[in-house]
């Protein structure tokens, strides 16, 4: 099991926004999230959606692609998922507001869903 | 049939919220609620849904199982339901805001759902 | 056919809320409404729905019932429906607020819903 | 509350069927059927389907409406429902085959369906 | 084909609202409007919404759907449609507000929505 | 109104199926079918499906738009439709079978669907 | 925890079938199963579905609510439940045939769903 | 392949608003756009909306989809694609406001939905 | 616009089917499917889907996709196209059986879905 | 990347049917397998349905997550994947009859079913 810290940020790249100064909404949808529960090693599974507005750059897709694929064998819980992703992305291109949300598949009868978005009001 | 108090909050634990000072927000979806009917015995169920900006913990989400579990053979009405698990949890984890909300069941061809918030306007 | 004073007001009942001063949320739905068209003498049915904030007391669900279910044979129209039964449930219970929604089914090719709210703006 | 034996089966009628010799399958759904319970005096709702391949002459709809209306003070159970119609609708259209089926709301978080055919195999 | 001033309002009647200077909303959902394009002659379907607030008077269903059913065979484009019904039903009834909207059916691939509302702002 | 007979069959036109004594089946969904009743002179409107193994020509879809859209003013009967139908596009293009359905709108809180099949049995 | 012998037999009523000799068929569908794993102790959750031929005697379906709801505390496995609810019913009312399914909900990611038929081949 | 200037804004035609001064919203949904990678060359799919509130001239249905149907063998990218769509719509027809948003199929398991707006705030 | 028989059969690629000689069924859905109306040269849409029994081999994926994409600017005409690509799969893997299948958008309000199969019975 | 054959098969347990001798129907649907294309490395995900009928053992159902959870980081291609838990599954309680299917997420726009089943015919 890795930490969470072992991510591979390395991957991701940038494009540049073509249209800067415009306002324009990227919605980025991704339901094949999966990563280990740090405590019983067992798979977590959700799906993960990232909502932005650009500034001068957007996340280059194959690219985040891999970057989330790098969270396969994590041991992370689901606060520090959507966190950590919203801290590497907003590092990444200095979005005007960006919030990412987990939807993760039930466990124990429980089904949650966590945000977190920037900039932190 | 226990009364509503002997519901097993002693269960109930918490974990810190590693983002405290950021507005994150956690929706927890519990479909397999039961209690029984104070006056005929009857079980009853429903949905139930918490919504909350944590402060500096968050639920426990195995424990938040447990105590909701321990309904199981509780007669409550359903007013009492979410503002007691409103009460327990607010006490428990001190949130910036919280709100709990059961869709139960039909009975007798009417269907009901009832929400309470925290805090109190 | 009945006419629409003829309603069973008296089956009506209340509980206390046990929260009172807090803002709960209540919200009721009844499929299985229906009356009688004043001028055919056919059958309406129809979706109620009531949604209020309750200051003091609820209606109690199983005599809302009945008393939903003495409309069955009384020739009222649609708008008079919501209203009639709003002004019935605020005079019970006299709620912070309450919005009483007609969702009849189609005649004619023609669907319509109507909705009638508390306090009268 | 009436008994099942005083439905309107006078109102029925009939309209030729133009093709006869060939083979068509005619489905009614009634959605809006309602009874009273025998036993408790409570409104029953449910929706009502029969489908039939027509002989010499089909039911007129018009007709059937008033006819399945008729049962919205009668005190009958969900067997007899079904059955009765069966028989009447035979009885009117001496059809190649006929099945009707009740599909019953909810009672006690029980749902039911009872169908019957005819021929009785 | 017609033209969109032959339409039938003289066929629109109107109800009192028992209810005047209380705020009530009404919705009336038509999905099998139809009319005729005025280029091609080919039909158009679409499914009209109108919603309203009334002051003193409401349509009357049963000649709203004869009004309605008078465009089947008139040339007529989306934005007139919606407009001039929206015209119609205002002088009518001078409700507190209205919006009518259409939805119409796919064309060329192409499927299109059209909303006017009144007051004009 | 126009008479059953009065439809344009004359428009209807047919291709050659390239992959005749190949088995194929050919399905067509026309949703905006509407012709008028006989005896009230309103519109009704439904789905009409057709299906078909195609012997050595197919049905041209335009033509067959054409043909349908024929039935607009002509006044009805719902048997009627489905075995003209079945009727013509049999004499058209002598397919190995055919079935045509129709599934119309609800009249009078009651919905009906009715096919005629070739060949007959 | 009860054990599986401990459900409550003796609530079991029939009612006589009017229809002997007819083929009709009753379908129950029981949404709010529950009972408790016997290694556990978790309550697990299930929509029960019974199907069934009467032959002289149908189930009562207000104490077959009761049957269901007494194995609420009893410990026992998903296949253990269905082929036991056969047994008891089919000794009760010796139907033509009968099938039990049972449809769990997810379990550690796993849903199940069993099913058990009288007369067993 | 070709460039994204090379689409073809020569077909996009206009047609008058005749209610020009009232506040109208038109929306178009589009759901067979398709253009191609830049990079792969490979198709892109995606759903098109366009909403807007027209000033003095509407969008010509047609040859908007002749417009759209241009980009079936253009590289682009789907920022391009909906600001580049934005830019020709707004010169055309000076709308007081209108949104393009691009739904775009899932490639590599990510979704994305993009969407540019006039005014730019 | 190119003609069907310049579609990139050459792209084509098997994969062995390790398992022959037990039956295993393989079910493929291509949603993306568009080629040209050959008379119109407007883009027709489709949903192809692809079911078959592997003899020895197996249809290599990715080739299919190529091989799909071919057809973009192919004029092709709906009964051409199950039937072309069956001729062509089945040259390829000599399946025990195969079945495709369009589902092709409406174009004129009517939606149609045409299937081929092998053997040629 | 771990081979096919390392998945860990050891973990498997079985628990004896208690009903052996009766034909009951067992379906198991996992929705969250994932594995690795053995070619470039990135995650596959389906859904894999299990449905058997239970000789005088059934697969315990924790065992069987943890051998499914075996193939998170196996390279494998989705024929072999049905094939080999079938034979896995098969070996281990000898049922009546068996089939495993995976529905598997779309790549390159393309969706996958596949299926196996025992006895091989």
């Amino acid at each position: 099991m890795l930490k969470p810290e072992q991510v591979d940020r390395e991957v991701l790249e940038t494009v540049p926004f073509a249209y800067a100064g415009r306002r324009s909404v990227v919605d980025i949808i991704f339901p094949e999230f999966t990563s280990v529960c740090p405590w019983t090693g067992l798979p977590d599974f959700g799906e993960l959606r990232i909502s932005y507005v650009p500034r001068e750059t957007c996340v280059e897709l194959k690219s985040l692609k891999y970057y989330l694929n790098s969270y396969r064998n994590v041991g992370i819980i689901q606060e520090d998922v959507v966190n950590q992703i919203l801290d590497d992305l907003v590092a990444l291109i200095n979005p005007v507001s960006m919030t990412v949300t987990g939807n993760f598949n039930p466990r124990g009868g429980i089904k949650t869903q966590v945000s977190a978005s920037y900039p932190h009001e």
